[in-house]
């Protein structure tokens, strides 16, 4: 029976890209949009690529009964998110895909976020959303934190890799560039397509970005002892995708088999021939990863490039593959599409 | 039962995007894939985008075993195509995405296209493949000859308004804006991205561009008379989209409802609110058109805008919903997914 | 003796491409800078690419002392513009960027602007500044009202030809394609890169952009009769060009032969052999104007094409170019730096 | 007395570039152009933004009279180059753009290009283009070699912290990123704006791009040891623009306090204030280098960001910049234009 979904945090871009992806779904119906700012308007007037759906109109959160709804996603900024989720049912399952539920510990969450945590409870019931490496705690959870679309492409690149003991955790870099679609659609004035495009440029350097609190809070759980890596973002001009550039010691050829081995039943994972790199024009509006490893001149140096798509992968589409087990559905389904090239 | 396809000039952009859209079709599956310059080589190394399907390697056309084959999409340049087409089986079901069976008249193919037509007989079986249009020949047709790009933008914006008689005929122009990749894969220095972004141009200027041919035999047609109309075609900086500014005289209330009326019950055409114009933004990726139709605060004229992705619904993805009444299917299989956005 | 300038709104595009110029004009220094909402800061913190330049700290308008000025430039939006122009010194020598002292009759500028004017004495006094058509009255002039971007592209593709009288005047039609920097460093939805960048729209179609009032009243006051053109502006995905591409009734050649006598002794306009059309690649980050001209295959139609770089040419070029003449300065100097490719 | 100067290799990028600067050049006059494959041609066919100049018609170089000559630029692809400046007159000034004469050692030029060298004589004589560490060489060479794009940004990035001894020398590592026009204008599919728009990837990974030659041979150099480093580029989807993100080990301070003081003097080189980052859009189209240094939250790393023009200040400006002092002209003549923004 088709799974009824409502979708809090319809006007963004993560909220479309759930709408996309739901629409060629065969299991799941859009029963509810919300996007309290645009209460009352049509999606074709929010987002015209969707005028070819039967979409209902955009209500307030508060207006939707939840009593209809087999799943709620929830793709509002942080800090709004655990405000609204804490007053939803609370039976209800819920996808969020914002950052509030991704630290377990308060004190993390207070140290990255700045503000105290209003929902501490569901903090500690949330399951981190990374599928691929919490697959089984997905199937029975009931609120699931959807992964930071950095902080999944790096923990692709780095999680067997730590699990299987196969570099040194002192001196892991991840150099990073994500696209312009990240950012959201807010009004900021280096968000202009006059401000970004034709030029490139790192930010939150130094190890301020927000993700870096997923990753020190997933590779220490994983390496048994406190983990710090150096990462820096950059924006590209593009308006999909992320590709990050990851420096490791190690035996290249080790590095490569773990990802081989480790991956080898995923289904959205794609591990490159060794020495290949992948570009993420190549996984652009889809749930692909594509990975690639190749060794340096310097010995036991290894180079891990990792790409997939901020707003599917990354994002909602994540969100949707949790959603998939969450509901008992297959995981793949609605997921398959092949890439959009050129 | 899954209809079994083979693809000729696999290794192209209309190529590679057939290989898309069939990936998610639930009706078809790929069977052979042929390019006889990369012949041996395997999809992922030609596109690596596809890297996750498991696709027959390509082979040259002449190995293909035909007596296997459903329906075989030939996405060749044209003059080659004639050649090979013309030593397929005679049976065979075909849909063609090059220029060389758009023409019914030999004269006019040898005007525009240079070369005297190598297949005279199977130019007269063709049958012109704008599905809204064609729908009924195509569905008993053994041959199909998909319009070009240009073509398709220009008389889904005038091929209602020259039948209903509300537009004059005499002084139509077309300002249409195509993506780089109604160009192809070919190596051309105007086509680096170095020349052609933060750029803009027209060019075949004057009347010059070959799918012009396909208005004249089209559009006299509907009319009964010769018309011929001014288009120029422009090269923008982006990689899919079309869009298609029509400056024509008549009530553009008129122009408007002829519209609405001839495309109410088409799943690909969405005609917007009088007086909003489209975006190619909005159909990116996708099978859908999208129409918009302004009056001019000088009496009598209308401005029509018509946009949809050239790769898809100007080329692929017209020759899809062709194979699906070729071949007895849902004409729309395959063919719904949403648009990429952003 | 160097001339002392003074930019008023200094902060967005126009006023740095103006500061840009200036940076390489031997006989101008930038000697007050002001941007009421951002006063206090250096430029280097609002523009980083000016950085090596020693400039003076933004102010407000009202901190700057004008008896110092020889010459001020406004880079304001239009209505502030008036205000502000109306409150400065009645013998400061200004040239203004906005579109406040453009049309020179009061209920032309209500219809188009919506407000009253509020310095109707000074609209009248103003003298139009498109450079290459009233230099003369320029030489002379306290103030001068900079041309639109827009209006200046297709009065170089329509003024001689009205002059000479080569062209039917009641089919004209100019299809514009302009770039995000036009519409300034506005923070708005469809601006954003994710919005706008690998798409392309048309805007204000119908014949209601504001520009379409200069096109009125300079092609009326030329033709000695009312003349309206068709006029629609597009969006497109690069930052800096427009291309104006224009149908006109006539004899092609003859529109060529009279863009070359009289653009002959024009520095800054270059008229390209017949049936060659310019790219806006070609023009960009330079005060030149590119005009092709072709046929068509329908007799008695001509095509004319023209790209300049909005900003400079179309804007604070211009600007600069009057700025020199009122200053008894070389009218090109400053001015003939290479544009930019690729 | 103006400067009569000739170029080699007028119809690439940087033979085009050179042409931009020189145009406004007050010391320098364009001679006599050549490229072999377009001989006869006129520069404004080529390259139509050169169009407002007043150029000698291209020819092939054994054509020029170097007797009129005082000057030489060298733009051919490296292998080519060699051929051509050991048949130049023995006593010709020459700035060559290529690789060939950039690597000292002849067995480093056959590792890294796979050929033997041609001239190894000359290889000897030529001076290291890199004009703020070698300027007193280059005033008295004959013959000087540019740096490589990527090269210069690296050793703008980390020379001056080497020979100060802040740094860690076995853990350097660069993550650079450069524009497509890097590539010149060769015909490649990886080059097309299909291919390469909105997407990314890495290349020659692994420590196999040439310019890591040119690495070893000048931290080696300045360290007076062996000096190794990681070195990643990747391919931006912009026209133009290199940044360097370096990952050193040192105090993040003292860098910033290393590079302020070796660079005070510098026309060119801006060091940002500590903490901020640099962005290609910033110096685009310009001679100017940004540099920026932040810490990082691990204890003894620093972070440096690089950003300049590689057609510019990465190849024919510094080309310009060498050729300047070659001549006795002042350095930064015809250089000190703004970058062009947006």
């Amino acid at each position: 029976m088709t799974k009824k979904i409502a979708i809090i945090g319809a006007s963004g871009y993560t909220g479309a890209e759930l709408i996309r992806l739901i629409s060629s779904h065969p299991g799941m119906e859009i029963a509810a949009l919300a996007a309290n700012s645009k209460a009352g308007q049509t999606m074709d007037q929010v987002f015209p690529f969707l005028r070819h759906l039967d979409l209902p109109q955009l209500v307030t959160w508060e207006q939707i009964d939840f009593t209809q709804i087999d799943l709620c996603f929830c793709a509002l900024p942080h800090k709004t998110s655990q405000e609204v989720i804490s007053q939803l049912p609370g039976d209800m399952k819920i996808v969020d895909l914002s950052a509030d539920f991704r630290l377990r510990d308060p004190q993390a969450y207070k140290k990255w976020y700045g503000n105290d945590h209003a929902a501490v409870e569901m903090q500690k019931e949330a399951v981190y959303g990374l599928t691929e490496f919490y697959r089984d705690e997905i199937k029975g959870a009931r609120l699931v934190a959807g992964t930071g679309c950095n902080a999944a492409t790096g923990q692709f690149s780095l999680r067997p890799l730590i699990s299987a003991g196969v570099i040194g955790l002192d001196d892991i870099i991840l150099d990073m560039k994500c696209a312009v679609s990240g950012a959201g659609r807010s009004l900021k004035e280096n968000l202009l397509h006059a401000e970004l495009s034709e030029g490139y440029n790192a930010y939150a350097v130094g190890g301020t970005h927000r993700h870096q609190g997923e990753f020190d809070q997933e590779f220490s759980l994983l390496a048994g002892r406190p983990v710090q890596i150096q990462f820096t973002p950059h924006l590209l001009p593009v308006n999909r995708g992320i590709l990050s550039t990851g420096y490791v010691s190690g035996d290249a050829q080790a590095v490569h088999d773990t990802f081989a081995k480790a991956y080898a039943d995923e289904p959205f994972i794609q591990v490159l021939p060794f020495g290949q790199t992948p570009s993420t024009h190549d996984v652009r509006g889809s749930n692909f990863v594509h990975i690639g490893v190749t060794g340096d001149r310097i010995q036991g140096r290894a180079i891990v490039v990792t790409a997939l798509d901020n707003l599917c992968k990354g994002s909602s589409g994540q969100a949707l593959q949790n959603a998939n087990l969450m509901l008992g559905l297959g995981e793949t389904e609605g997921l398959m599409m092949a890439p959009l090239f050129p």
